[in-house]
C-alpha cells in the first residue's frame, strides 16, 4: 500500500507577510501517517506550514498554498493507492496578491476573494481504482453538507469532524460512507482515531 | 525591573474557522523573555498563538486578537517598568465576524476590513516615565518607514528588522533611537539578538 496523506493549513496572501489561513495543526493527518507507516505502508505526506515536525518514515513534501498542495498531490497520486485528505485548504483567496507589505491607509480597505482550486474534487475525478477519504468541517447541518461534499468530490468515504478538532490533540469524529449510512464512530486523542481510521482502510479497501 | 512583552502574531476571524495573521513564531519574543529572566527581571508576556511552548519563569499572558492583546497590555502596562513589543499584530481584521463558517458560494466574495485598535500607539500614549522599545517590519523605504513609526506611536527606540526575519530562527536587525541615530546593529540566532537588546536596555533605559 502507497499511500497519500495531505495535512495542515494552507496559506492564501494578501501580500508578503498577511495571510488568510486557519488553526489547523497538522496533528490529524501526521498520526495518520504514523499510524500508516507503523503499518508498513509506504505514506506520501503533503503537508501545509505546520510547527510539528514531518513524521518519521514518510516521503514529505512541504508546501504553503492551495495551488502548490494541488500541483504536489496531482503529481503524486497517480503513484498512490489512494489518498486520506486530512488538510483544512484555503478554499479562497485574495484575488490579487501585494507585491511587498500593504502600507496602512487609516481607512477601511476592500478585499476581493475568490475560490481556490478544490484538491479534494480534482483528486475524486481522477481517481480510478483509487480510494478518496476526505474529511469534513461543517458548522451548520454538518451530517447533511458533508454526505454532499463526499458525494461533489467522488470521496469514497468523509470523516466529519467538528470546528472544535481544529488545533485540538482531541477528535470525535463519524465516518460517513456513500450511502449516507455511517460506518463508524471514534472518539478520543488524534492518534487512537487515526488508528482506528487506518486499521479501517485496511480492512475495507481491499488495498494492501 | 518589570518587564512587559507582546510576542507572536495576532488572528483576525472572517468567521469561526478562516482567519487573517501572519507567519510570526512568536521566537523573538520568548527569547527577549528568557534573556531578560536570566537577567533577574520579572516578565509578563503577552502571547498571540504559537507553537512554542511559554518560557519558564515569564507571568504568561495568552491572547488571539489584536483586541485581546491591547486589552491584556493596557491592564498590565500600568504595574511595568517598560514594554519591548516584538509582536506582530494584524492591523486590519475584517469588519464583520460571521459565526459558524462561510458557505462557499461558488462566485468571488468581498471582505471589507477596518484597522484594528493600534497596540504600540496606545501604550506610547501611556507610557508616562516607562520606556517603549517597538519592533518595525518594513518592506518599502525600510528605515524611513521604521523612524517615522518609532515618533508616531511616541516609542524611545525601535527595532527594524526584515521581513525574511518572520518564521526565522534568526534576525539581523538596526536599532534606531528618536533622534534618527543608529543606536546599535545585531544579527544572528534571536537568542542572541534577544541578549544584545536586553543587555542594551538595561544600561540605556536607567530601569534597574
Amino acid at each position: 500500500m502507497r499511500l497519500l496523506i495531505t495535512a495542515g493549513p494552507t496559506r492564501e496572501y494578501l501580500d508578503d507577510v498577511r495571510y488568510l489561513s486557519n488553526a489547523s495543526s497538522g496533528r490529524m493527518g501526521y498520526a495518520v501517517a504514523e499510524a500508516a507507516t507503523a503499518l508498513g505502508w509506504q505514506v506520501v505526506l503533503v503537508s501545509g506550514p505546520v510547527e510539528i515536525p514531518a513524521p518519521a518514515g514518510s516521503e514529505f513534501h512541504p508546501v504553503t498554498t492551495t495551488a502548490d498542495m494541488r500541483d504536489a498531490c496531482l503529481k503524486l497520486f497517480p503513484g498512490c493507492d489512494g489518498v486520506i485528505a486530512t488538510a483544512a485548504v484555503c478554499d479562497y483567496k485574495p484575488k490579487e496578491r501585494v507585491a511587498g507589505k500593504l502600507s496602512k491607509t487609516g481607512g477601511p480597505i476592500t478585499i476581493e476573494m475568490i475560490e481556490t482550486d478544490d484538491v479534494l474534487a480534482e483528486l475524486g475525478r481522477l481517481k480510478g481504482d483509487r480510494f478518496v477519504v476526505g474529511f469534513a468541517l461543517e458548522a451548520q447541518n454538518p451530517r447533511e453538507n458533508a454526505l454532499q461534499k463526499l458525494r461533489r468530490k467522488q470521496c469514497d468515504w468523509i470523516v466529519l469532524n467538528d470546528p472544535s478538532a481544529i488545533g485540538s490533540d482531541t477528535n470525535s469524529v463519524e465516518l460517513i460512507a456513500e450511502d449516507g449510512t455511517t460506518a463508524a464512530h471514534w472518539a478520543g486523542d488524534k492518534r487512537d482515531v487515526a488508528r482506528s481510521l487506518v486499521d479501517w482502510v485496511a480492512a475495507n479497501t481491499g488495498k494492501s
